[in-house]
């Protein structure tokens, strides 16, 4: 299968596209900018979910569910808002189709809507528009509530999983009495997502808050983790934030404090989505194909069991099913693959090309030996096991891998990262190196923009920590800066 | 909270609405026709799915997903399937706003989409114009797939739950080698939904297929479960279509056997939807408010501590506490309620009205005592027992409420059955008593059409056992008849 595909070397775009596709994580559907995803990719993204979902529930978070549907007037009530979603809005105007005249079918212009809806690009306005009912007291806060949905942008240029006009994703959206709150919770659920990139999909993540011309359309303040991909481009994973009161006011959100006073009521929201799945491709994988952390791989574990005859088979495949049960009683996903349709050369590339953590090959003289061949994925490499010591060699190995893959990424991310001083060195690092590019910046979003145009990097993050808050010159204008920033090309 | 609350005697209707909205399920929405499912209705929803999505894995199937938009010209291509949906279709036509001169925002008229797209009403277009890809011969069949999604269909009339412009379903679509497979496919996800049906939601249910009228548009047989309501309306819980080789023939979908010949594939689809949470809450529920089967329960016992005194509150919170571990180490889910803010009272007739199956109250003096007080939702009954055995206990009465609940439910719906044999008998049971009626039918959908118009009463299903295929003379056109028939009003 690795046969006809391209190497990241070679074309790393067109790397990527094929292993998306052949590897059957996602195709191109007729809608232009939507996808299909595949049973396997749609699996690995149950795990993310599975993943996710329990994080929130243990951070005191519920899950619910909101109109897929807005009307158009409650996206012009905040300015920032509409400003930054009107230009990519798929628009419902019509809620009949009739039998047109030449047979076919048509809109019937009788069943025009008063008001048109937008198909959800996220659902701040709808949600805070349901919580004015919610809320009258501080007794009804917080409200931490999730909701797992399909959102719609109207992007132009769609690639898979990383910019598609349909996406999948969760959205947290909770109401807090008091500031203080409000930003202790967008801050954690950088965290929650930090822990999770890190930790569950193998991929380290540089944590911090955007710069005005990056922050959310409506937020006061955008937390974001920025994770570096293999050609040397960042990755924006997960962003979480702070939006003040600006929905309470567009929606005249009230609660009564404990002291009887009035006051619009605090919001966060935060979310991931489906592009999670390209950022885990884009960080692992390699030219012979998908290579996922075990944490996160819907079976661990393949057995191939390999065999020429009749009677071979059914010696060979009860032992590969003893192996499975061993294996699963310790909680080990495992799938056995005993079809006779394929050939076990067939099957060996396949899962390769699949990324399944580790291959287990037995046949008959593994039988006769007690042995068996086990394989890893991340390293490619194979050795002979007895197999008494299975269970607790393939528990061994699995941890090895998840460690491994985060300290390749992580290995990669150092060598990739650059402290700059003046913008020759900036302009050479960026065409020469890539990755990310630490630089002092004076904080006007003009020098923002001027670096954007001239080099097409933008300000990933403002790094958190005290270390970066430094005095020095910022690397385009030369003008007094207080910080150093992360720039980079992005996704 | 129940001081205020409809009874069903007084006016059912109402009594269900109160009901969605006071015990936190769900509530209308600022767009027509959609609900906002709140976080206590949503939790029951996940309960639902995820022991379903446990049934599909079990059964083979896996999840994938499929575009949210439709071409407008994929539904012309199965002449049944858009003549049943194109009157409720939402349908977008654009993808821009932009700022309008009044200084709101209006829509985009130079970003017009060259091909309308419709909203999914139902995915078997899109998902049969995918599957065309995936199928080239027999070894690419069966393809088991469902899918978990929002589905809109623009509904006149809309009620929480049991019909709204947008709700939530899964819907299985699966691709067949042979016709028989393909229809045993759709018998046993009918059984998989009878069998969730009746031991999860214990919820009773008939069995059958449906007369021609009621089919799926595009379905050759639709297999249907369908459960009696407390008011003796029926209501159609979950239905699996066996679509023949109508969609692969629209989508051009064929493969090669093993014999090397070319054929079109055989579909089925299967969906259940949000609505099952209409059809739980009217069948177990009461004047007191709502009442959960413990296997669905998203919290099977709530503990509430009682105490006046500060130092009462300690050692009564301890032991709650104490008694929460006990069960929760065997698997029962607890939520302990410690809050301060409000009375034992008010919590008792909250969780009361939120149905949850047992409520532990422990106040100083059954810490004394050594004992505690469990109450029982469904008998409304309590008892004092020794702290010592309430494990034991509360196991043996979660068991007892989930029998009680579907044998209560089974006795109401077999005392709401009733066979007729005369037109003026079936008038006067539906009239009188309402419930399920057992009556010849000739077959014809003419005779089909002119009961429904005279009585609002439809087929609900055609039995799938032999006793029902006697002959004897039709209830309403006195014609030969072969079977006997489910007739009701329905929801």
């Amino acid at each position: 299968m690795a046969k006809d595909f391209t190497s990241r070397e070679e074309d790393y775009s067109k790397w990527y596209n094929e292993l998306v596709m052949k590897a059957d994580l996602a195709e191109n559907s007729a809608v232009r900018g939507c996808m299909v995803i595949k049973p396997y990719g749609f699996s690995i993204w149950e795990s993310m979910q599975q993943e996710l979902d329990r994080k929130f529930k243990a951070t005191g978070h519920t899950n619910a569910y909101f109109p897929l549907f807005i009307p158009k007037s409650f996206f012009a009530k905040e300015a920032n808002h509409v400003e930054g979603f009107a230009k990519e809005c798929a628009v419902v105007t019509h809620y009949r189709l009739k039998n047109g005249e030449d047979g076919g079918i048509e809109v019937d212009e009788d069943a025009r809507l008063e008001e048109e809806l937008i198909v959800r690009p996220t659902s701040e306005t709808i949600i805070w528009n349901t919580y004015r009912n919610w809320i009258q007291s501080y007794r009804d806060l917080p409200i931490l509530v999730n909701q797992w949905a399909n959102v719609v942008r109207w992007e132009m240029r769609t690639r898979l999983f990383l910019r598609t006009a349909e996406f999948l994703w969760q959205e947290g959206h909770t109401a807090h009495a008091t500031k203080e709150e409000a930003i202790v919770e967008a801050e954690q659920m950088m965290n929650v997502y930090a822990d999770f990139a890190e930790n569950f999909l193998a991929i380290p993540v540089w944590k911090g808050t955007k710069s005005a011309n990056e922050r959310f359309a409506g937020a006061i303040e955008t937390y974001c983790i920025e994770a570096l991909m293999q050609d040397g481009k960042a990755l924006q994973a997960g962003t979480s934030h702070f939006l003040g009161q600006n929905f309470a006011k567009a929606f005249d959100v009230k609660f009564t404090g404990q002291d009887g006073k009035q006051d619009y009521v605090w919001a966060t929201s935060w979310g991931v989505s489906t592009r999670l799945m390209g950022a885990l491709i884009m960080t692992h994988s390699d030219d012979n194909g998908l290579v996922l952390p075990p944490n996160l791989a819907p079976f661990k574990v393949v057995i191939v069991p390999i065999y020429r005859k009749e009677e071979e088979c059914e010696r060979v495949c009860a032992k590969a099913r003893e192996i499975k049960e061993q294996l699963e009683a310790k909680g080990i996903s495992v799938k056995l693959d005993d079809r006779d349709t394929h050939k076990p050369g067939w099957k060996f590339a396949e899962y390769e090309f699949k990324g399944v953590p580790v291959r287990i090959g037995l046949g008959p003289r593994d039988l006769d030996n007690g042995t068996l061949e086990v394989a890893r994925r991340d390293t490619l490499s194979k050795e002979s096991i007895s197999q008494e010591s299975v269970v607790e060699h393939v528990e061994g190995l699995l941890k090895d891998i998840q460690a491994n893959l985060f300290q390749k990424a992580l290995k990669h991310r150092e060598e990739k990262t650059t402290k700059v001083s003046s913008w020759d060195e900036f302009k050479d690092v960026l065409e020469n190196k890539g990755g990310f590019i630490l630089a002092h910046w004076d904080g006007t979003p003009e020098t923002e923009d001027k670096i954007k145009e001239e080099t097409k990097a933008t300000i990933r993050l403002i790094p958190l920590e005290d270390d970066y808050k430094t005095a020095g010159k910022c690397v385009y204008s030369g003008k007094d800066s207080n910080q150093i920033v992360v720039f980079a090309k992005s996704y």
